[in-house]
């Protein structure tokens, strides 16, 4: 299975590709395809260091979404509107968002664009034939690349396209130690975008780092 | 230290006062004395089968508010509005909410009220003296009750007076394995307020029960 990250050269996706190319083939996009490059060759490099082989290529964002099966869009809310315009070709294949829209005031907050959340706004953008999945929106950024440690969170997956989604938590189920967990139909997702400016604010106000969650 | 709880015949109010009463002066607040009255009864009888002594006592909801030193609002989102308006005392005194404006449609939606929380509605209509709190948001009815098991959740507080916050966390702290963890402001108390409906999904798609959450 092939799996293209859109912004694979950012904070997210970086450590994402890192954690997901031992175990799928990953395709990394970026605006710059020289940095995407950049990125597979040091991320080969450091999982052949830990001895694990990987899949793993640097190519445009564009290619990225053509490669692949299914489709990792690892922005920032602030960009996702402005990347999908120049992007094509997502026809029927799955995109997971784990996109938050979300603003630092004197604390951090749920802003939602006005379908109601990222994962919405994407619904509207995309063909009809694309089944949206919201998953991995609460693993910090630090905690995909610190490889030393085993993710153990719990994931909630929503989406409408009951194949599509039951696909996308087969994939969280096999990284480190995540766990997915259904959470609805795809206009649930504001639900899960607003567990990040939660968490965010727990880490800040108890002096805690990369602060996750588990279900129980 | 004194804590009254207003609605404390309901499926939570109950749960909590066969909880808290052990360490804490517990009076339940009801619309019918009688029935905290006898809830009461019931909930000192039941406790004393477990070989725990407690402090309970039925009142009507205007007596839990004015004996207290902390009120906890154990009523539903729908009844907050009537309820409050009927009640007065509250100048002073700590305010806990663990209210959560939410609607069960095809799936459990967070709809809160045009001030953006229950917390923040529940600042606008009680005295400015009042010192609110946002807590136990996330545990359910049923778990409060399940005398023999631990609660072993995380509880975010939200809050603007920092010394009501801290005095919640250590209430919180107390009681079973709970938690605490401040989680800012109470104009942050939407994204706490939405996890219930978010914890009710995973309960239901994936045929759990009494769901809660651990920060981590």
């Amino acid at each position: 299975m092939k799996i293209g990250i859109v912004g694979g050269t950012g904070d997210i996706g970086e450590g994402m590709a890192l954690r997901l190319s031992p175990v799928f083939d990953v395709i990394v996009g970026s605006r710059e395809r020289d940095k995407a490059e950049t990125t597979c060759t040091i991320g080969i490099e450091t999982l052949r260091k830990r001895g694990k082989k990987c899949s793993l290529k640097g190519v445009s964002n564009q290619t990225a979404v053509d490669d692949a099966d299914i489709v990792i869009l690892a922005i920032p809310f602030k960009h996702l509107l402005g990347t999908l315009e120049t992007l094509g070709g997502f026809e029927g294949k799955i995109v997971i968002s784990p996109v938050n829209p979300m603003e630092k005031r004197d604390f951090f907050t749920f802003v939602p664009p006005a379908e109601g959340s990222a994962a919405l706004l994407i619904r509207r953008l995309l063909p009809q034939s694309a089944r949206i999945c919201t998953a991995f929106n609460t693993i910090a950024a630090n905690r995909w690349k610190l490889l030393d440690e085993e993710l153990n969170y719990s994931v909630p997956v929503c989406g409408d396209d009951q194949r599509a989604k039951q696909q996308v938590m087969e994939i969280v189920n096999r990284i480190s130690k995540l766990q997915a967990f259904d959470a609805g139909p795809l206009a649930a997702s504001n639900l899960v975008e607003s567990l990040t400016p939660l968490l965010l604010n727990i880490a800040r106000y108890n002096k805690m780092k990369d602060v996750g969650i588990q279900f129980r």
